[in-house]
């Protein structure tokens, strides 16, 4: 966007998010959903329409409870901050950021005022998360994240004990972005994304977009130097892609047709981009196709090594380049950061010094400056607060479902070293994908998994890559 | 978009429309009006506050008219015709796209009826036309493009029977797109468009978005092998953004930010493309900058050279790729031809014969197939009848409003030659860009202009041209 387009922009957001929320916190909204629930009654509660009528009635309760104006204001002032954000990272300015981020954390303040006696929402973040995860509370969201923060510490420290010498230089070098592009393309036409009903294009920053179940856009990042950047963010995206096609199609055009949350939408990135693009199976397939793409790097590299530099654990100061381990340190440093600003505990003045000292406490690294601290990410700019323990979430329940489709599958590591996708899509699709937001995150997992959520599952899961890959006690 | 996202696409851009209507046809809408215009009764009626009553009651009255379900259709029919034009264009195939096409039209004729008894309406296209151009009548139209039409035969003969040989060969050549960007990106930072309130991207058909006043799209399609596609084309789209950037900052996020109608809308595409960047002061400014970028493929080529070039007169199939002149001939075609299709006289089956026929009589050319014939265009697998006469009508309006702000500025050649462009900008302002839409075009034409809207100037402007370049008789 040209600079002197953000005010328009904030102001034009604004007024969409204000006619969105008035149609759907409207009086008439609310007539159609008592009808709705009449003739729903006889129906089954697990059908298609019991579910509408309650996921949707839920989300107009919590629309009516909320001032058009403040929600106006909210998509407004986080546009606008996401502008200055951009210009603050550039010059690793928090001071030029401060004044926008206040703004943003008043008016979530508000916000979450909004819904003092909602369900058994207790906190001001209680609001915030249920945004992201709904039906998920900050106590649980804490225990959870606290566990996994404690075991992911200790598994660091013991690999920062080992003396095995692991390293990815077998993915760095020169790789030409062209022949990139075909090596992440060749892979997504063997996943079973829709046929003519998906595309991949260059980005900044890797997303994925699902316009319907048969329009899925991807997005990677190509760099020259690093072969891993674009395929495991591409697996990734394509995880997300893979979820949103696999929707029922009877689910297609109402506001049950996407995962009921982030964390669950992560779930499969994560599933997808770790466990499948990650393990042994997947890359002994990859192996080949990845030296006839790039013979001359990848000279001598044997699929072993390559496993190897998948599986990398190194602290580093960019979440988004962190590996699958130190990730969740990264996240744990936030959502207790933003806690502390909703509990009043942290004044945003304070923000750079104590993202510092946990940096230091949590990865044992020093932030040179805030473009590489506290401005990295765009999140609390764009006034998302409660977004990022999603991500840690996310590959909690991962691993509990990729257990599950494990049991359900004898032969999926022989169908994954064949390059055959359809029997895990088709049965993550049974678990998971078919059901899309008919139900709340937490009675969707559990159905998926069979089990209830717990960081353990996961701890075994890190423990086991770091026994085998630096050979640490597991 | 990938191919099987049209369905969903149409669908979801058919609910858009629906709801936008649906809004502004309220009666809720209605009764804002009503008090409006009671608080605007005491305002000058040359005020904004008075306008914008006016307009936004006539775009309210319109709307009341058509039930939301047809708007709803019209839109998702013409999303699902135009995916199908794509295909057969590609395939040379008219039956493919003919059950399409039939669907627009017959919805296009329920839309025209629902304006029985609207102003002076009086033939179902009169409604069509309006949709572009609001308050010129059918009959008016016709009358205006037929004078044109005739003009511009005469034209077309006296130039083929020139013995002078006029060629744009300095302009063909290979002329590598990255010297072509940075050439077309020189003249728009010399354009006086908003200070980082625009940008130029590539595409395959050009056109301009305006986002905000502030927020100028461009976009310019680069042919290797012909420098005048993208020089041309991004003045062209450079006018379009000039006129939107005019606009008075009092009139942001209000109905009156846009021009009136498309043809005022192309007028000023078209001055700045042909009266300014085809002129004689204009290029001598850009002469020394092309030798400069394309020192070969233009050595020893002078200014005169190029303003021949730039007036190559002579027939072609393709609408978008046709000269100054001729490309009358093929809007009076489209125009005679939808015309006929709404006033019962021409079967949509028999449409490629009646296409390829006119072309023959007007442009003394064979169509080879339905590609470079009636499937050309988009715009009827759109929805769109009642635009193309607009671009013609914009040629008109451009020729006369050239000669008022000529008159305003009696040092524009030099400024020209120079390349200062804000005094014409200025004058354009005030004349006409900075007014937006608050009144009819007629209006806001015959106060830019300071005449009545007549086809003669711009008969003359075109004699003219080929009587300097050609050598026939003026």
């Amino acid at each position: 966007m040209p600079a002197a387009g953000a005010d328009a922009r904030a102001s034009q957001l604004g007024t969409l998010a204000r006619v969105r929320h008035q149609l759907l916190a409207s009086d008439r909204t609310g007539r159609l959903l008592d009808a709705a629930a009449s003739a729903a009654e006889s129906l089954d509660e697990d059908s298609d329409d019991a579910c509408l009528v309650r996921i949707a009635r839920r989300e107009w309760e919590k629309a009516r409870r909320v001032p058009a104006d403040l929600r106006a204001e909210l998509t407004r002032r986080a546009s606008l901050a996401e502008h200055a954000w951009v210009g603050a990272r550039r010059s690793s300015d928090f001071a030029a950021l401060l004044p926008h981020l206040e703004q943003n954390v008043e008016l979530r303040r508000r916000y979450a005022e909004c819904f003092a006696g909602f369900e058994q929402f207790e906190r001001p973040y209680d609001a915030l998360l249920d945004d992201f995860e709904p039906g998920m509370a900050t106590a649980e969201m804490a225990q959870l994240l606290g566990e996994l923060r404690e075991g992911v510490a200790e598994l660091v420290a013991a690999v920062g004990r080992s003396t095995r010498d692991v390293d990815d230089a077998c993915l760095r070098g020169s790789f030409p972005v062209e022949g990139q592009r075909r090596l992440v393309e060749g892979i997504l036409e063997r996943l079973p994304l829709p046929a003519a009903g998906w595309r991949l294009d260059p980005t900044a920053h890797p997303f994925a977009s699902a316009i319907s179940t048969t329009d899925i856009r991807l997005t990677t990042s190509y760099g020259e130097g690093y072969l891993g950047a674009a395929l495991w963010s591409t697996i990734h995206e394509a995880g997300h892609g893979l979820y949103e096609s696999g929707m029922a199609p009877e689910l297609r055009r109402t506001p049950l047709c996407r995962p009921p949350s982030l964390g669950l939408h992560e779930s499969q990135s994560r599933l997808w981009e770790n466990w499948v693009g990650r393990g042994r199976p997947f890359l002994s397939w990859l192996h080949p196709r990845l030296v006839e793409a790039f013979p001359e790097p990848l000279d001598g590299v044997d699929a072993a090594t390559l496993h190897r530099a998948a599986h990398v654990i190194e602290p580093s100061l960019i979440r988004i380049h962190a590996d699958e381990v130190t990730y969740n340190l990264h996240i744990a440093l936030r959502f207790e950061l933003e806690l502390e600003i909703f509990e009043g505990d942290l004044r945003l003045s304070d923000l750079p010094d104590a993202w510092n000292a946990r940096t230091s406490e949590y990865l044992g690294l020093e932030v040179p400056d805030n473009a590489r601290g506290v401005l990295q990410d765009v999140h609390w700019s764009a006034g998302s607060f409660g977004y990022f323990p999603t991500y840690s979430l996310g590959n909690v329940m991962a691993a509990q479902i990729w257990q599950a489709v494990r049991a359900d599958l004898p032969g999926l590591d022989g169908q994954l070293a064949a390059g055959e996708f359809e029997p895990l899509f088709e049965r993550l699709r049974a678990r998971l994908y078919r059901h899309g937001g008919k139900r709340m995150p937490r009675d969707t997992f559990e159905r998926a998994a069979g089990a209830r959520l717990s960081v353990k599952p996961y701890l075994r899961y890190l423990r086991g890559v770091a026994a085998e890959v630096y050979g640490v006690g597991a």
